[in-house]
């Protein structure tokens, strides 16, 4: 697999949004997120997980994009297919790239900046205030532009996320190497992590999962130090990351053998899986998805606590649709979403499984290695 | 270690909050981001890798927070010390929380939420607009108070990032096992994120470093394939995180034996950290450190592009104070910051050496194994 892409991935990118922009009556976005600013540059760095810094993307309506970043990432910035790079030197208490940005945005009349669903404003509140307070052009709403841009996958962004879900299927290929009864969770979590870096991941932003008699209580607590138990539930959740694309899907394995109403929970997630799988071609309807799931999990009960049965994915572990029941998004080739149905089982507890598909001209493939219908033994 | 907190602790932050609200004129803190929601209330997880939904605290002037979140929360943050959790179904495409957390602040005249520095409202900002139009109180910055509140840690708290160091410096200690000529590194990020998982991390967030013929262009690059080569200097620079705290700190290795112009450039930064580490005491400020690093790394230029040479760290990677020349913060008992110099070398590159230390009453305490004034050769 080849890192990064071609310049024109990034030409391809910037021109459909231009001509997004056209249509909304916008001549600039700004943008202010990682994935963001990734998607239209290619900027790959984890130093976002320092909160100190802001950076800024305006995308013109015509032309490349322009940077505004700090100056300790005017080299990495460099490599990149960008030419416009303007910088000051972060932190600066005074003016933390207020003043670079305003008199950038100053050369365009309407600015779109993403407010919707999914998105924040990656900047102090304060200083968003005197960037307005010195803009002569309007700020609205980018019209969802960037977010229905990043909802298709490119070829070649398809391939990385299918590298990622396939290095996550090895490492929970391994998973009877380090889950056994007495084992504590949270070394399992370590281990597992450990694995997806031996199979390949570059990183591991995300893992979660449980493990108790039969089911497990939530998918989002991190782990605990109790034991593994013969009838526990083990489930496992993970995003890793292979150049910059996520995978997001689980494996449930049982701590010897399941009981019938342990098997007979497990497979009628798969079940779902397959309803769903069977219906998700090109003009099917998130809400359509999330019917065919819930109608099999809870007879149609119309959802549950978790809020939904599955979400796009790509730069981030979740972005775009949600398998809710009031998302009408149609699903069009190359959208990448994971189905994610989750069952209630005895004592309050849930089962959930996970997959990750992507829409084509016919059916559905499979990115993550597709679970059989009998849970694995550990 | 023991893992998380007894409630004292929140008990404590949540007083010292409302005496400084008190000062403030505020009767109500609005939080939304992860280390601000955790610090009130201890909920841990790596969920907050989804941008799907929004969370939300408000710490009113008496009494416990409040939670406002998704019901996929409910059950964890039921098992923090919060009794007032108000949950929606989210992602609710219609009313994403909105007019829950509307209802919420309705109840207080004056609320103050994090505008300035390495603050940002996680939250769309379309949502925003409509709580806004729906409130009955004023919004207004916080003040700085969860800022100045975070900065000074309690010695729970250090005993946490003192964990986290001791592990990252059980992994630096091993890297010889990974790093030698020829090995590419990406391999060696890939084995140095697991020798950090196998000495203890919870995960390994943070991981950026590079290495190149007697320094490195930058300190943010990910990994390229390029392979170790004699003469190389090898810099990795991790933040993992043990029990929600982090630890930030790098080493250099050298490739065989360095040059005397490396030595000397490394041996000048460990004469930084110690000029500054002389003078940390209470009552010295954030620029004093910067211009006794600075006076050595760059004989008093005033910095360079990388714009600071040290911060605060502690439930992020980068927190609260930075080593510039205007930051006059000044130092107090339980701040805990990275001393972080880097110096310019031959063909643009650069080096450059990290360490964690505590503020005490007396000298400060290195939480990092202090390294030598030898670079470790590989």
């Amino acid at each position: 697999m080849q890192r990064g892409f071609a310049q024109a991935e990034f030409e391809n990118r910037t021109r459909r949004a231009q001509k997004m922009m056209e249509t909304a009556g916008l001549d600039a976005l700004l943008l202010t997120t990682e994935a963001d600013v990734r998607y239209f540059t290619g900027y790959l760095t984890r130093f976002w997980e320092s909160p100190s810094r802001p950076w800024f993307l305006v995308v013109p309506n015509e032309g490349k994009p322009i940077a505004v970043i700090p100056s300790i990432g005017a080299a990495l910035m460099g490599q990149t297919w960008i030419d416009d790079i303007r910088t000051w030197r972060a932190p600066d208490l005074a003016d933390d790239g207020v003043s670079l940005l305003t008199d950038t945005l100053n050369a365009f009349a309407n600015i779109g900046t993403p407010m919707g669903y999914e998105s924040h404003l990656r900047m102090p509140l304060a200083d968003w205030a005197r960037v307005q307070a010195g803009l002569r052009p309007s700020v609205s709403d980018d019209a969802g532009i960037v977010a229905r841009l990043r909802s298709v996958k490119s070829d070649i962004e398809i391939a990385k996320i299918e590298h990622a879900c396939t290095i996550a299927g090895r490492a929970f290929a391994r998973v009877p190497e380090i889950a056994a009864k007495g084992v504590p969770l949270s070394r399992v979590f370590r281990n597992f992590q450990r694995l997806c870096l031996e199979e390949g991941a570059d990183w591991v932003p995300y893992l979660a999962g449980g493990a108790a008699q039969g089911g497990y209580g939530d998918v989002i607590s991190p782990a605990s130090d109790a034991a593994l138990a013969q009838g526990d539930v083990l489930m496992l959740d993970t995003g890793l990351v292979w150049d910059g694309y996520f995978c997001d899907f689980d494996r449930n394995f049982s701590l010897g053998a399941p009981t019938p109403q342990t098997e007979a929970a497990y497979a009628r997630l798969i079940d779902a899986v397959d309803a769903a799988a069977d219906i998700a071609r090109v003009g099917t309807t998130a809400a359509q998805l999330f019917h065919a799931m819930d109608s099999i999990v809870t007879g149609g009960a119309g959802g549950s606590e978790a809020g939904r049965l599955g979400h796009g994915l790509g730069m981030q572990l979740t972005e775009g649709l949600s398998l809710v029941p009031d998302d009408q998004t149609v699903l069009e080739e190359g959208m990448v979403i994971t189905l994610e149905p989750g069952i209630s089982v005895e004592g309050g507890k849930i089962l959930v499984h996970e997959e990750d598909i992507v829409i084509t001209g016919g059916a559905p493939r499979f990115l993550s290695p597709r679970a059989g219908r009998e849970m694995v033994q550990v």
